[in-house]
């Protein structure tokens, strides 16, 4: 009789920090793990690039190579943990795992919203699996949420932040009336921001993650170009305040929303005011939030930290017992609810494209302080049926002003006519900017 | 080739609010609930009390029955909601159905408070499963997301609003300053409040969701008898507004915090003061939120619906996607790490009495407004060892005070025994009442 619990082998592509996290936290909690498991883990080999680099864990020196064929072809190792990044050697190890039916788990969001539809169906097809719950929100359970937890919701609206940097910057330009540049700096300094700051500060990242949560939902890939995605590097400490003074806050929100009327999806990451009153609004710092409207659950919020070592490695541990418990039972007949969201994609489902969204406005015109121009700008957004909601003025130095306002609900392609035509007008400094208004309540009726 | 989807046949035991929404939910999102779990799902029997009772949805009148053996015997139906409620039929039938080993759904968190070490060991050792994510904090993932996504986590701390009767009240006192009793009156017009309003009012019902959280991560039963469970009867307009004041706000609070230094479990239930700035202080209305801490994953909060028909429902349809999906890999050798939570009860985890609780402390004293009355008070507190952080004194009519203090870190007993002497003393017009205030921050050193 043999009561000993099966030995679980896992493979890790990638030893830096989301990988060092793993091995550091299945050993500090190792015990208690295999305990709820029921199986014994082990890390049997990582393939690195670089076998004499300094790491902050120690490993066995044998199980580190930079050979990817000694996980790929290793039988005894049915999970395989991508933590590489990018989307090259992590796209062919991810391909080649699956081919061999093993059980990938990922943090890479990049890789999945560039070929994510290629990936799932290779795993369907392998009788693989790929599991993704770090790739989005760090340790914030939020695909296993979506997909188990909330199996009998249709989604009306998924929103959130989904970029601890840029929340991080937000709050300190916030609390401290700071610039966005010297908080930037800081952020910097702090290791806070990715070695490509385009995809912390311009959107890139939170936008993938919006991608991946467009698929979860709906069953439905969206590419990154036919998305708007803007970042914060506009946000202005004059927009903070005012965004205050009106009640609200400005967060980098990606925002998915449904119309039922047409069957319509809008996909969205950028800054928006919020109303200060919505508890994610509160969510500051390197958090995240994501707030999920289901027509059974009503309106639910998740927040956690949205990265770091080890948050990140949380949801990878997530991921790893997931294809513990499934490996116990790969006689299934029944397609198994939890690994992969097979979500039947809503036909006729349609993205909007970005002029027909419907919003309110805030928009902040730099403008020279003379005689007439708030009449100029109103003329021309009256030209385009846009109607101001409220009208701030304020006086900067040097003869120069800054009007601040905000629209009844509009369509976007008005908007942007709108600003360009404002631009040209002699008494404008420069390219007015404007800022979504998002209510969620509006979203709920 | 046969490629039609398998049937699944679920029973009901009880057709009230939740098995109603149960039956409403699934029927409302068939088609889609069906493609993501790859069977057909039908709800085959329902057992009621009463043939004859009006419901407000239609179902054939051929699968109402009274008898419950038309559930238990039918070797068709592998899962049964148990939706009676209470502790008697329901304990039967769950006893006997998981004796048959069949899956069990249930909401019911009075019968897992009081028999759940029983239940779960006879499903257990009868191949049998007992789900229960619809008992504690409605639509809220809680179970699943301690028991599968945070897996990999030791908990220093849990803590929440698990009551929407209670926090709907507390809500209402905040925002209108009107009186508990005003207040509920208006909560059980709206159908807020339980029949058995001690369950609601005196904190009996988050004192059973408390209870299963600690069985739920850290394998540990306790009994309500043995916890402090306190409701917010005596909660008045004075202490909300000084709270208010001393920037807190007054919560209904269950609490599991693990003291690392002694391996000791403090587990409660009462009324508390909170930071103003914690997220949760701002989960209002009937809403829920549930805050843990785990080792990996830092700082996480849940928020959601905490009741009703349909966030219930939510979850016990959660539920049921879970056992479909175990249904379909019956043939599991491993544990499955979903199902239940056979957490190892950590050997030496021992249960804090209340005398123990080291906390800071709210105090209000009704005195008679004469001289000298604070420091007899004060007298009595140092007598104790007790230092007060604040004090405030407010005028009331008829030459009578309030004195409302807080204190510094001190044991429960002292409070206790600071508070009954108080009470003896001339100038005191009734007993003193305290409320503990709590900052997680406090807990997470």
């Amino acid at each position: 009789m043999d009561e000993s619990p099966k030995l679980i082998n896992i493979g890790l592509f990638g030893f830096g920090v989301v990988g060092q996290g793993v091995w550091k936290n299945i050993e500090k909690n190792r015990t208690t793990l295999e305990g709820r498991l029921g199986v014994r883990i082990s890390i049997s080999r990582i393939v690195v690039r670089d076998l004499t680099q300094k790491r902050s864990v120690v490993v066995p020196n044998d199980i580190l190579t930079t050979d990817p064929d000694l996980i790929l072809n290793d039988p005894e190792i049915d999970i395989v943990c991508e933590l590489i990044g990018g989307t090259d050697l992590a796209l062919k190890v991810t391909e080649s795992a699956l081919k061999k039916g093993k059980i990938v788990v990922t943090a890479n969001k990049a890789l999945i919203c560039e070929h994510g539809e290629y990936l799932f169906d290779l795993a369907k097809s392998n009788g693989a699996q790929y599991f993704y719950e770090a790739s989005v929100a760090g340790g914030i359970p939020i695909i296993k949420t979506i997909r188990e937890s909330l199996v009998g919701n249709h989604f009306s609206l998924i929103f959130g932040i989904l970029n601890g940097t840029s929340n991080y910057i937000l709050t300190r330009m916030e609390r401290e009336g700071s610039s966005f540049d010297s908080i930037l700096v800081d952020a910097r300094k702090l290791g806070y921001v990715e070695a490509d700051e385009a995809l912390d500060i311009d959107g890139i990242d939170a936008a993938h993650k919006v991608i991946i949560l467009t698929y979860l939902a709906y069953g439905f890939w969206v590419k990154l170009k036919d998305i708007t995605c803007e970042g914060i590097r506009l946000i202005s400490q004059y927009d903070i305040e005012m965004a205050c003074q009106l009640g609200y806050r400005i967060k980098l929100l990606g925002i998915i929303s449904k119309d039922l009327s047409d069957e319509s999806l809008t996909v969205r990451l950028h800054p928006a005011l919020i109303p200060s009153t919505e508890l994610i609004a509160d969510v500051n710092e390197v958090y995240n939030g994501i707030s999920v409207t289901g027509d059974v659950v009503g309106t639910t919020l998740f927040v956690g930290r949205g990265a770091g070592q080890d948050a990140t490695s949380s949801s990878v541990i997530s991921d790893i017992s997931d294809a513990v418990s499934l490996l116990g039972n790969s006689n299934s007949t029944i397609q198994h609810a939890s690994p992969i969201s097979y979500f039947e994609n809503q036909k006729g489902l349609k993205l909007r494209t970005q002029g027909e969204l419907e919003s309110r406005y805030y928009v902040r015109f730099d403008v020279r302080d003379e005689e007439g121009v708030l009449a100029e700008i109103s003329n021309v957004f009256a030209g385009h049926h846009i109607s101001f909601s409220t009208v701030n003025q304020k006086e900067l130095e040097d003869n120069l002003a800054l009007i601040m306002v905000t629209t009844h609900l509009i369509n976007e392609a008005s908007i942007i006519k709108a600003c360009n035509e404002v631009e040209g007008l002699n008494v404008i400094n420069k390219k007015p900017s404007f800022i979504r208004i998002f209510n969620p309540f509006e979203f709920l009726s």
